[in-house]
């Protein structure tokens, strides 16, 4: 961490300063410019409380050098983590493909989804039991009978299932049905959920918030891996901008940046990224193009009876169609699919 | 609702919308343009699934009339909402402010902080006993112990308590505790969460997320008051932008457009919204002058000591002087203080 | 255009309000529903003064229908436009790749890049020659001794030329050396300069403002396309949000949302994008698969000399190295580099 | 500035960052620490090119610590800049009000409304002849007959004329009848422009951008600056957000937050700043309460007749009525009106 100091700071705040860095265990080291004093700090500087020395007299801000997360960190980890869910490998040389509905609306349409999702070449299937969503007065999702549904999909298709956990209290709940538990965007700051995924030591697919940096993002999977589970894997779903023509604004920069500040294996999902079933198909092929070791794809047999999300909901012909355009693009940057 | 029809949609598909519409009980309206064709919804349509709709053939958008919202609107409760909190008066002419530290620290610390600002003229204690961090190796608060310290500081001054709720296993514990319960800007949307406090019965300040609009707060007001809970507070604490010199975009306009759009009481939180002590007076001034019902305003007996926040903390010195200035503001706008 | 009454509106308003829409010469359609009366405009409502309209007594809101752009629309116009520049067809089958410095800073630098491009096999030579900069006291630009420059180096290469035209004043010396006239993001919405180029009827690489909608980037298009000139290219180049790893955010939704809505060809320029040469590359191919007709890339024969830029320029290698990934990308997607 | 080496960096790439730093006279302090060895340039760095340092092999990041801006700077001018146009003191203790319509739209409109917000109280005059519309199909300004209608509203009530320039081309005509040149939002970085007014030496209202930080905000007054114009204007005229209730979302913060940064006056646009008239009077008030020097508002003689800005511009009465509702506000904090 670097001091700077106010232009007119006194000697004296100076090495009042000094001492409180020096009494963390650390060493400073001073530099005295023409317009103005920095101090750098020497050593893990984790542990100071930056909200602290910006009040002390004198000091005009602060400015971080260190990343702030660590076991999120490719400098910490230089090898990519690479992990298998049922046989599925997350992580590695094949682009892993998400598919299937926003939420369970009944046993039927599950069954039918993950059939065709995997007749398409989908490697899990998504769908959602509990959904948060903005109006009270919206489809909340099935609850455990929409978990037992997937389940069976699950079973007669093979398919990994990832499905949405929104709370404590229904962690164990999911946990027994979901092979990889899903954190929703709104979500990634819900801190006790995070320890608690953390906890349970499943594989966990973490939705950026859509106000949320890269930085931060990485500093919600670090609260997962500090139980020692790491299984995370990092999805960008687009951010909120400006913008109002797409649900979303993919940020699809985040694909090859988080691949080179961390580890982890980076997923995108194009539904929510745009919000437009129409832009799903270019927008995937970006992704992969762009290094996303995985897509989230919604997919719902009959979209314009969908219960949520039906305007970024392809329908089966047209995820089997995409699927197919996808493979040359996968081969084109080296990854299989 | 208006459903507007693709240029090109045929005669078949705009009857299938409208069967459709009809199948929910409601009534359509058709006006046939030159370039295009819209359907009116006539009735109740908060019933219609749109993400459906908008996957039917020949649909282009559809374009809400009715606000999402209703218990939290004005048009459905005329009146301002008014409630008392252990005597304070919340939404009445006094502007009601809420300061302490924010977090609890120690016990010296939190009735320290208490005295002070109770001598300075503030209504209601904060402190936070759980806190959202952005970093897991960041101080996370003192649980229980902090509660009961609030508690006993509450009891030496007489002020009513206001502290945050992380999640539904604490609740419980909060509430014995806590006068209004706090929901923090990221759990805004922890739809479960909502509807906890909502059962709970107690007031609530339920802060806006820093990337969520108006109308998505009053949609999240609207999951409490479906609970019969009419003692809600809504907070406007400041929005993410690309400006980067505050910690947030104070959204000044939110004021007197939530007092438009709804019968709650509106406050501001000018030490988030600006995240920079210095900012804290003027932008508080700002708030009484905008019409705002409230203030919640950090201050911490020794801001360079504190254990988070400190930058935007006022030292109780300045928040006495803070104070003094707020009242002939108030009295400007026909409110005391 | 729909125009909402307030619940409340009278019978008197709304006839006021039909009036003074029929005096455009327009026909209204009329809807009362439950909670309010929704007026359906017929006919080409772009000449009615919405801001008018929405001041007149009983009006809640005007909703726009049709949309405020028609000669940039793919419905008035629904092939894609394709043009030549010197021999270089731009929004055919062929994605075009522009690469070049940011600014012209000698004249053998600009030699020296235009012939490693070419190398390479870019198709057109970028290079600026006025530069619109932050601050006044970094580098401006080398004026007309650029513009030479550039023009040698095309002459050496056959390269056609791209650069920018910052104002009315040096337009008429700007294009006797450009082949394509550059509106930088800035001026998107420098409405004489917009004016000023379209009566020029040379080529124009059109940026989109790094706060502006697609419909707002329509809008400028429109300005030009007013004056018959057809010859325009809608370059999405990074939008700012609160994301600060990157310099933009580059809107990768933009591209296919554009071809769907225009019938423009949609460049798309990775170095702004991102800020970062590192990402560069994987975006450059998420831009190709995502549908792009063209890219626009920052090459330096020495980034780190580079007078502005550099950060985010690649070497000659690293770009010859880019062009042979682009290849299969290209290819994977139906089309040829 | 702090350079910031990567933790692999070589002791010959250190050596190389530091020879190209002393190359330009300034001076090096090397810190290395555990983890990272960073680089303290000592002396005006201003000089330095950031672009190519960065590109440099070992060197991960750059950090600037002194501002970018120096004339704008409080810290190079510390007492207030205060200048008089025509008699009316700008940057002093009074309050300054502008009031006028968005267009000049006929003599009898601007005579009028010239009337009207004279009697009201309001000091200066505003109205455009030239106006930047996002469509080409809307009105543009009556051009030179709407300067000259200005000028006799000002000869008839005294009151100093303030109106946009928006190209160097008309910039000696607007210069006859303007008594403040105002750079609209859509301008803030038009830097011929910047440059040209800075030459006239002509009192300068500038408008933030409506996505530009508050230093790019300094950097563009630092332009004009430099031809040595000291009469500049800063006006916080709202920011583009994702929240689309109001038009833009009004920076509050900015008022406080820039009289602290720069010695300039400040000024606010409620009319732009929220986009409502609604919202207009308690925002005012809520800038005056903030420490704005002025405020720049909308009015119209007949709002639903204007030709644009009708949403968000004021009658005649509100006006009047808002004025005397600024008086106590202005009072409260030390000001009058």
């Amino acid at each position: 961490m670097i001091v700077v100091m106010k232009p007119q700071a006194t000697e004296e705040q100076i090495q009042q300063v000094i001492q409180r860095i020096e009494d963390y265990g650390l060493r400073v080291h001073l530099s005295k410019g023409t317009e103005v004093t920095i101090l750098g700090v020497i050593g893990d500087d984790r542990i100071i409380n930056r909200d602290q020395l910006v009040h002390m007299e004198g000091v005009d801000k602060l400015i971080p050098v260190l990343k702030p997360y660590k076991l999120a960190s490719r400098e910490f980890h230089p090898e990519d983590t690479v992990f298998e869910v049922k046989g599925v490998k997350i992580g590695g040389e094949q682009v892993v493909v998400i598919a299937g509905p926003c939420a369970v609306e009944s046993r039927e349409q599950i069954l039918e989804a993950a059939q065709k999702v995997k007749e398409a070449g989908a490697h899990m299937l998504r769908g959602g039991a509990y959904k948060p969503r903005t109006s009270p007065y919206s489809f909340q999702g099935l609850g455990e009978e929409g978990l037992k549904y997937l389940k069976e999909a699950s079973e007669k298709t093979g398919l990994p299932v990832v499905t949405e956990v929104m709370d404590i209290q229904t962690l164990p709940l999911v946990s027994e049905y979901a092979d990889v538990l899903q954190i929703g965007a709104r979500n990634m700051q819900n801190f006790p959920l995070l320890h608690a995924v953390g906890e349970s030591q499943k594989p966990v697919l973490l939705k950026r918030g859509m106000s949320s940096t890269l930085e931060e993002l990485l500093m919600s999977a670090e609260y997962i891996l500090t139980h020692g589970n790491q299984q995370v894997i990092l999805c960008e779903r687009g951010i909120r901008t400006f913008e109002n023509y797409t649900r979303n604004t993919l940020d699809i920069n985040a694909a090859p940046a988080l691949k080179m500040l961390s580890h982890l294996p980076v997923f995108i999902d194009p539904s929510h990224g745009t919000g437009r079933w129409e832009l799903v198909e270019p927008v995937s092929r970006a992704a992969v193009a762009a290094g996303a070791d995985g897509l989230i794809i919604e997919v719902h047999p009959r979209p314009d009876q969908a219960l949520s999300d039906g305007a970024q909901s392809l329908t089966p012909e047209r995820f089997a169609s995409l699927m197919k355009t996808l493979v040359p693009v996968a081969l084109a940057v080296g990854r299989s699919l």
